[in-house]
């Protein structure tokens, strides 16, 4: 059969010149600039140790970016220009090797040459009967086998721990609704308790307002010394709350705090949640990345046996923002809460739309980035092996820096470390009052960060403001932690005088 | 004051040795490696008309991604090696002039090196003081200009319409609960009702059940001939529900519907909202992008007055994926669902804490890639006038279609045209009956995907299968769609002696 001819040879094509399109009109210039903004580029992340970590935005920059709606083209060129001016210089940050701010991954040269790749292919990943699909289900059965759940279990990408916890609590909300999850939550008449630490990250309270179950289906649990959820008071409030006639649903579990890096008895949790019949939730943002690791796998234990499980790519894997990933052990009911027809939407049994997979059955997206790419490319480069190691390395670090903090008697560890995160304060000589040593404290973080020598944050335990060393970073060495604790010394001596 | 040294020229360097890294080990063939992706890359996309536009993943492909987890290293030419094997050949996909399946954006070239710059920052786009933050804080106050809402409104950009969406559903509850929204939906008490026609995106009642409100609280409303919802059916339900006791809260109106591109009365919803005191939220995943141009803007004319507006920078306007944007005219409701406090997260007066916003009070999202940045580059780089002449341009293609459609009378418009989306079918000599026409260009659009010859995709219209062509392709021709049509004709003709 003869088909037409592709437009590149018709003669369409001429009388269609004044039809206009987005694709470079010089080829050769824009080759050449493209080129030059890679270099630009590999030497930033080859040089990043040798930069400022942070630096204020200079008034003019700010000035700059504050530019009126381009409605005019202003070209590549100029555009790459202007970022390379303003907003390059001032994003080195989680990329340094004395990051140690949040909880934020440091990113790798090869994650960025995915990221190219994956915005040149520019596919819509819904699950279309393309290469690229499959090769995210790879990432994703690699997923599950990472962290032990079984080949039965769903898994799916999203843009990190918050979307991720976001929909396992969705999936559990709606596995203890049962068949009354269908028509929701006003019209079933039930109510619904979800339970987990004080010490739990605020992306779950959050998600239960979403999900509509507020503030009154949130039971926030005291934790102990170690800022671990404390299971009989977890089981008496169960208990309480049976007798009132309220359902509990879930409990959440961390796998590593934001603030301590504390890990919750998952062990006992698993448990407890069997006997009460309750959906295990374990947010493992960058904690769970211990599984990975042989000597630090034993303190997620239990963890295998979770209902559900969140993590992040982003972080303690270092692939490039966003990526995150659910696991769910029963695939049913992770798609019960998504599963929405659409006529636009019906598979075909060939071609294109002969989808594998629809993963807007697992998450809230529909359109999506392909985020397989880079977990694909990331885990066959690096292979996943070197992610535990990495691990090993950071809680290595973690306990040095805790060992030159408890060594020093000017400073003060002000939580356990049982993973990758110290918190810590300087307290002089003792002389100064609770208020006094916060402000201190504060201001000195403040000076170790603006004059470039580290980034960590900071968070408030027991009224305490702690400077807080969360340390996801390959490219810290001892030597940084170092000069961290000589820093603090020598700002603490300075400011205790000021 | 003299500080620590950089760990660079530090001794304790030296005796790190032994930690590890994911940099390079050698930066000069890396360097190498990187500018051949680059330039495999650039050819790709230079030649991607020439591609063939769809074709099936052979066995060997399929079967070589089955690859067990690769727990060891194979390094980045092996992984980009696979990738160019098994990934790329089935990924033109969206980017070829022919595509028209769905509603996907076709990106760009400079968006390619956008996504390379971003993944190469690596930003988590947090809201910390940073220049990307501004730069995103820029684009978005852009976003809000060229829609007409007001400097005071918010703005945020999500993964995608979805998202948005969500987003806006769950302010629109929640502005509906009152005082009541802290605690949940369990505990107000309170039924709420939301509306839209039968022809809104499965995204709206996906996230109804989301966030707690169920099909319980969805009011598919009919719509008319031309696809729009019907105003009289709309204001009866509410009149009904108001009667039961059921609190109407919200109004989804469609900026260009999936199915056919029909745009709902905005003006008259407006005017309904205003009267009912209802919210008003306008899904214009790729519709709302008619505003940019004088010749179309008036279709969507009362957008600008809508509570909520939700869009796409993925679709109509080439972002690579995934970028999408909601707004909100009061910007204390967009937030209220979404605040969390957590001490981890509480801003310093200086340094990089001092953060001009935190993006996560206005979205589920608390970690995200920097989707600014292709945002900001985009609209520097191109100008935002030229996406509302590319709209028209597709809007004139549709158009252009239609009539060669019409023209045939072996071939059947099954829709209005209002827009961008041409739904139709071969019906030959008309000798065949409804079940026989479906099953018929069910197994036409097979081949003409599977031929490579072109990608719509198809829906169902009142019972009949429609071939559907989505025009949001800025390197789409005149040409592209007159061979569509002879293609049709062809096999057509052909299947019906089969």
């Amino acid at each position: 059969m003869t088909l037409p001819e592709t437009p590149q040879t018709s003669p369409d094509r001429e009388a269609a010149a004044a039809e206009l399109d987005l694709d470079p009109k010089d080829w050769v210039a824009l080759r050449a600039q493209a080129h030059r903004m890679l270099d630009d580029m590999l030497t930033h992340l080859q040089t990043i140790g040798e930069q400022p970590i942070w630096q204020a935005m200079p008034h003019e920059a700010l000035e700059r970016l504050e530019e009126p709606l381009p409605a005019d083209p202003q070209g590549l060129e100029r555009a790459y220009a202007d970022y390379l001016r303003l907003i390059q210089p001032y994003t080195v940050f989680n990329k340094h090797p004395r990051f140690w701010g949040w909880v934020i991954g440091t990113g790798t040269v090869d994650g960025m040459l995915a990221g190219m790749l994956s915005a040149g292919l520019n596919l819509n990943a819904g699950g279309h009967n393309l290469g690229g699909t499959y090769a995210e289900l790879r990432a994703l059965e690699w997923c599950k086998q990472l962290f032990g759940f079984p080949p039965s279990a769903s898994a799916v990408l999203v843009t990190g721990g918050s979307v991720a916890n976001l929909v396992a609590l969705t999936v559990a909300r709606d596995a203890a609704l049962g068949t009354a999850a269908e028509q929701g939550l006003q019209a079933s008449g039930i109510r619904l308790a979800f339970y987990g630490s004080t010490e739990t990250h605020n992306s779950v309270p959050k998600s239960l307002r979403m999900i509509g179950l507020g503030a009154a289906g949130w039971r926030p649990i005291r934790v102990d010394v170690d800022f671990r959820l404390d299971l009989q008071a977890l089981t008496d409030q169960i208990t309480r709350d049976r007798v009132e006639g309220i359902r509990p649903a879930c409990v959440v579990a961390n796998a590593g705090t934001v603030n301590t890096g504390a890990i919750d008895d998952l062990v006992g949790l698993v448990e407890i949640c069997k006997r009460e019949r309750l959906w295990l939730h374990v947010d493992g943002a960058f904690g769970a990345i211990a599984a990975l690791s042989p000597s630090l796998r034993d303190l997620v234990k239990g963890m295998e046996q979770a209902d559900s499980l969140a993590f992040d790519l982003h972080k303690w894997l270092h692939i490039p923002y966003d990526a995150g990933c659910v696991l769910v052990r029963d695939a049913d009911a992770h798609r019960a809460p998504f599963l929405q027809s659409g006529s636009y939407l019906t598979r075909m049994d060939q071609g294109p739309a002969a989808m594998p997979v629809l993963f807007s059955d697992y998450a809230p997206e529909l359109s999506r980035s392909f985020r397989g790419l880079k977990v694909w490319m990331a885990f066959k480069t690096h292979g996943t092996a070197i992610y535990g190691r990495l691990a090993e390395q950071n809680v290595a670090q973690a306990r040095y820096l805790a060992g030159l903090i408890t060594a020093e008697p000017e400073l003060e560890l002000l939580a356990p470390v049982p993973l990758n995160i110290v918190c810590f304060r300087y307290r002089g000589h003792g002389a100064a009052g609770p208020d006094r040593l916060n402000e201190l404290n504060r201001r000195l973080l403040i000076r170790i960060q603006t004059e470039g020598i580290a980034v960590p944050s900071h968070t408030m335990l027991d009224g305490q403001f702690a400077i807080r060393v969360a340390i996801t970073n390959h490219r810290s060495r001892r030597a940084d932690f170092k000069a961290l604790v000589e820093a603090v010394l020598l700002l603490g001596r300075a400011a205790e005088t000021e």
